[in-house]
C-alpha cells in the first residue's frame, strides 16, 4: 500500500509510526567511527539497520567489507553492489543460497564452528570461512580447544580459512568502562590464542560497545553505532541517538495520560520500553500495547493535544528497525524528509 | 527474495525461522469460538494474525464483520473482498485513507473518543462511528461521563453513531477466572451505562480472555484465539496453540547448550521468552539474541545435533506474526506444508 510516488517530503505528512534518522547525527556517527576504525578495521554489521542505502554510506566513509546475520542480508547486499567482501557471521546448515552470489563474483565468507557447518559451506561452494570461536557468550562458536580441528576440517574440504571470529557479546553492554575493558580483554586473549592455532590473517570480533577497547581484533563488527539506541547510549560511547520513532497522539485522558500510535509492532521490546524524546524527555512511559504507547508528560507540563507528534527513542535498535519499511532521513529540525531509504533486508 | 514459485511443500525445506500454523488446531479454534460466539456475536480482530486469508477462514465459519487496528489493515481487508463491515477500533487523527474504501462501497466504521477524532472521521466521509469509552485500561476511550457529548458531536457532524466500544484490556489477561470475570463485569457495567447515554445498537468490547465471560458486549473483538500464544494459554480457555516458530539448530556446545536460528526479530518479546515445544518442552530457554535462541534440553536428554529442527511457542502472538512474511499451514505431523498464506497486513 506504499504510495508509488514515495514517502512525503514533510515530516508532518508521514504516516505514523515512522522511523526518523537525523541526517547530521548519522553522519557524525559514521565519521567518528571511521576515524577510530578506518577502512578495513571496521566491518560494519548490517543487521542493526537492514538498509543497503545506509550500508552504501558506510562504504562511502571507507568500509568496503560488511558483516551480515542472515542469508537474505547477504543476497540484498550483493544485489545492491556491496559484495566486495561479505561475511555471514552466523552459522548456517544450508548455505546453497550463497552459491549464486559466489558465481556472480562477490567475495563471500561464512562463519563455521562445526563439521556440519564446514560441510554446508563446502557444499555451497563458498570459498572462504572464519572459524567462529566461543569467547565467553553462551551462543555460537566452537570450544577454543577445538578451533584448530575445525580449521583443519575446513582446509581438507578445500576451503580457505581466513582466520577466526569471536564475539564478546557478554562484555559489550557492560556500563562500567573499566569492567567492560577487562571482560573484552579476557575474551580477546582466548581469541588471540585460537588465532595462532587456526592461522589466517583475520581476527574478527567486537561490537559498538568495544569498538575502541578491543585491541586484538583486526576488524570490528559494529552495527548499532550508526543509529544507536537507549541501551547503548547509557555507555557514553560518543555516538549520538540518530534514530527515533515518530508517533502521533491519538487520545488524551484528563486523568493524566496521553496515548500515541507507536506500540509493540513498531519497537523491539527485549530491552524494555522506549524513552520519550525532547520536549517530552522527562515524561513517563506507562506501557506499550500492540499499536499504542501510554505516557504522561513531565511534571508540571500540560497534557499534549490530540494530533501532537511525539518522538520515541527505542531501547534496542535492531529489532525495532526490522518492523519498519522505511528509514526517513530528516533534517536537524526534524521538519523535512531529505531522503527515504527502504529497509530492504528484512526477513530471512 | 521470495521464491516466485512460492514456499516449499515440505516443512523440512522451509527457510527458518518460519511460522507454522497447525491446520487442525486452527480449525478447532475457529470452530469452537464460532459455537460460543456465532456470526455477528464475534467481530474477529485481524491485528493478531494480519493475514487476510486467515480472515477469510473466519468469515467462512460465520463472522462477516471484522476489527482492525490500523489503516493498512482496513485497506488490505477491503481489497481482499472482506469489507462487509470493517471497524477501525483505534482512534486516528487523519482518516483520509478510508475515503476510497467508503467510495468503493465497503461498510466502514471508526472509533472516536474526542472532538479531533470525530472531525477526522467526518472530514474523511466515514459514515459511521462507535464512541470509544474508557472502561478501566489507561489507554484510549473517553471518560464515560463524556460519552454522550462525543456522540452528540458526531451526530451534529452527520455521522451515524452505531453504539459504543470499550476494551477491558486490564481484565482479559487475569489468570484467575473468577477474578477475571469480576473485573470484566465491572468494566462492562461502565460500558452498559455509557451505551444507554450514547444510543445505538452496538456494544463492542472484549477479547480472547473474556469471550465467554462478557455478557454485555453485543460483539467480541477477539483475535488471539485463532493462533494463540503462551500468555493466553495460561488462562486455560480451551483454544489450542496453533502457532509455532520453526527454527534450526545451528550450533551446539558440549558445555551444555544449543543455539537455534530464531531470535528477537522473529518473536514479540514484550511478554518474555518463547517456550520450547515438544519434544523439547521441558528444556530451558536461556536467552534470545537478534537471530538466535540459546537453550538447554530437558534434564537427562542429550543435546540436539546441528541441523535439528526445533519449534518455539511465542509468548505474544501479535508482535510475533508482524515480523514474518508467511503463515505456513501444516498438517498434524508438521511434515507437510498444506498452504502458505502471506501476512499481508504488516506495516501502517
Amino acid at each position: 500500500m506504499t504510495d508509488p510516488a514515495g514517502p512525503p517530503t514533510r515530516v508532518a505528512d508521514l504516516t505514523t509510526p515512522a522511523l526518523l534518522v537525523d541526517a547530521a547525527v548519522l553522519e557524525g556517527n559514521l565519521t567518528m567511527m571511521a576515524a577510530v576504525r578506518p577502512g578495513a578495521a571496521l566491518r560494519p554489521h548490517v543487521k542493526a539497520h537492514k538498509c543497503s542505502e545506509l550500508a552504501r554510506h558506510q562504504r562511502a566513509v571507507g568500509h568496503a567489507g560488511f558483516t551480515c546475520a542472515t542469508l537474505r542480508e547477504m543476497e540484498v547486499m550483493a544485489r545492491a553492489g556491496l559484495g566486495d567482501d561479505l561475511l555471514l557471521a552466523n552459522e548456517v546448515v544450508d548455505a546453497r543460497r550463497l552459491s549464486p552470489l559466489v558465481a556472480a563474483g562477490h567475495r563471500i565468507s561464512v562463519a563455521v564452528d562445526s563439521e556440519a557447518t564446514v560441510e554446508a559451506a563446502a557444499a555451497a561452494g563458498v570459498p572462504e570461512v572464519l572459524v567462529d570461536v566461543n569467547v565467553g557468550l553462551p551462543r555460537c562458536g566452537c570450544d577454543p580447544a577445538d578451533a584448530a580441528r575445525i580449521a583443519d576440517l575446513a582446509r581438507r574440504r578445500g576451503l580457505v580459512v581466513r582466520g577466526v571470529m569471536g564475539y564478546e557479546g557478554h562484555a559489550v553492554g557492560i556500563e562500567d568502562r573499566v569492567e567492560r575493558q577487562l571482560q573484552v580483554e579476557a575474551a580477546m586473549a582466548v581469541l588471540a590464542e585460537a588465532s595462532v592455532e587456526v592461522g589466517g590473517e583475520v581476527i574478527s570480533a567486537g561490537g559498538t560497545g568495544s569498538y575502541d577497547l578491543n585491541g586484538v581484533a583486526t576488524e570490528i563488527q559494529a552495527g548499532s553505532y550508526a543509529l544507536m539506541d537507549t541501551a547503548y547510549s547509557k555507555l557514553g560511547l560518543g555516538f549520538g541517538a540518530a534514530l527515533s520513532v515518530l508517533s502521533t497522539v491519538v487520545s488524551v485522558n484528563r486523568a493524566g495520560w496521553a496515548v500515541a500510535d507507536c506500540g509493540l509492532k513498531a519497537l523491539g521490546m527485549d530491552h524494555g520500553n522506549p524513552s520519550l524524546s525532547s520536549p517530552w524527555a522527562e515524561g513517563l512511559v506507562w506501557f506499550c500495547s500492540d499499536e499504542h504507547i501510554t505516557f504522561s508528560p513531565p511534571d508540571g507540563r500540560p497534557l499534549p493535544e490530540v494530533g501532537t507528534r511525539v518522538e520515541l527513542l527505542p531501547a534496542h535498535v535492531d529489532p525495532t528497525v526490522a518492523y519498519h519499511e522505511w528509514l526517513h532521513i530528516v533534517d536537524a529540525d526534524h521538519a523535512s524528509v531529505l531522503e527515504s531509504w527502504p529497509v530492504d533486508m528484512r526477513g530471512w
